[in-house]
């Protein structure tokens, strides 16, 4: 979507509407991965993350902390939507530990480290009445920038927020939601469904861990995780409807 | 020296180090000269403005409002410094307009659009001690980013602010202060003097618009403004200091 000019514009009109305060965090792996390509940068992807050296942490902070994000801004900000873009840096949203080197070394990729005034942080700015515009990169707190998922950050956030607001978390992606072996929206999915789908292979590549994500935020207080087209955002915020699909424990 | 690191380092050191509330404009136009290299995207100067076309606006959207922004706000939290980083779309802190052709078409140039809610939405920051480090982009209100000048962005802030603050402007670079034709340090710098090393050439590029830049500010009331080597900002900050050059009417 954010390479499709006239997706992103209906996506933007759509969420500067939602009423409430709100929240958009952003990837933009596809952008990064066409510039690196320019630039002679390689990437390599496991279980649908990115591997990340010094070079491509430095492309993914133009991409993410830069382009993507600052354009979001300003498109935002062109919609009477008083925008704020952020990085896990920034006012120390989302302090992070570097992933230890396991099976894989994911390199410059970040986990959040949540503390005891992660809520306080982002408040300032909620009650502010800004929208917070958030790039996928966090820090160690030691002057190094970190990659980091973007449905991981979102579900993170609706997490420390669920404990204090009424949070939806909404993953807007390219499909109507998730889709069945015959290609038709599962408008509830189940937990129990979930790994089955996965058992089959029906559910596979990036959308395990999206999906993942999405679990980890139900079981952990987030009341209601959808995912959803991201053309139907306006139809679809709001716990009384059913577009896209559900998450349910 | 944002791309020598130890030089940066000891910048970000003493300016952390500085008490009360500031702020640090950027720049950065080397780093995004080298990565426009790269990309095959040339730059053009015209009197020490780059003019910006599409793909140089993307270009320092990148290097200006993700890579170095970024980087030094990670820098800085790692100094207890609880920096936020911002281009002028983000809270709207720097609406702008962009610059009409006339002998010179500078392209996606934004010449800065002071309103009166200016110096509210910088308080909204400065009051919750955050530090802000500005990128030199602004907005256009409708929908696209500008590239800005740092030097011009750093009067702007310091013009705004001096209204309402004991507001000290100090512009860092790499040489001493500003040089006669000796090479030796001007330490105190009238407009008329200034008129007189642009005419016999002693001073000249980049250094008249940024002095221009420095004159204007301490005309609409800066109360001091000083330019300095980057690597003295710990002497140089403060009323009672004489190292660099300090401008007078």
């Amino acid at each position: 979507m954010l390479d499709d000019e006239s997706s992103l514009k209906n996506f933007l009109d759509n969420f500067s509407g939602l009423e409430g305060m709100k929240i958009l965090v952003h990837g933009g792996g596809k952008i990064a991965t066409q510039l690196g390509s320019r630039l002679g940068i390689g990437h390599h992807m496991v279980n649908g993350r990115r591997i990340t050296d010094q070079q491509t942490l430095e492309l993914v902070t133009m991409v993410y902390g830069g382009l993507i994000n600052k354009n979001l801004v300003a498109k935002l900000q062109a919609l009477s939507c008083n925008a704020l873009g952020l990085c896990g840096a920034d006012a120390n949203i989302f302090p992070a530990v570097k992933r230890p080197v396991e099976k894989i070394d994911f390199g410059f990729v970040g986990d959040i480290a949540v503390d005891l005034l992660a809520v306080s942080r982002l408040e300032l700015f909620l009650n502010a009445g800004l929208t917070m515009v958030i790039a996928p990169l966090t820090h160690d707190g030691e002057g190094n920038l970190l990659n980091t998922n973007a449905d991981t950050m979102a579900a993170a956030l609706a997490i420390l927020l669920a404990e204090a607001y009424d949070c939806e978390l909404i993953y807007c992606f390219e499909k109507e939601g998730v889709l069945d072996a015959g290609d038709a929206v599962i408008s509830k999915l189940t937990m129990q469904q979930f790994s089955e789908l996965v058992r089959t292979g029906v559910v596979c590549g990036g959308m395990v861990p999206k999906l993942s994500n999405a679990f980890e935020a139900l079981q952990a207080g987030v009341p209601s995780v959808k995912i959803i087209q991201a053309s139907a955002l306006k139809e679809c915020a709001g716990r009384d409807v059913s577009a896209g699909t559900t998450m349910y424990l």
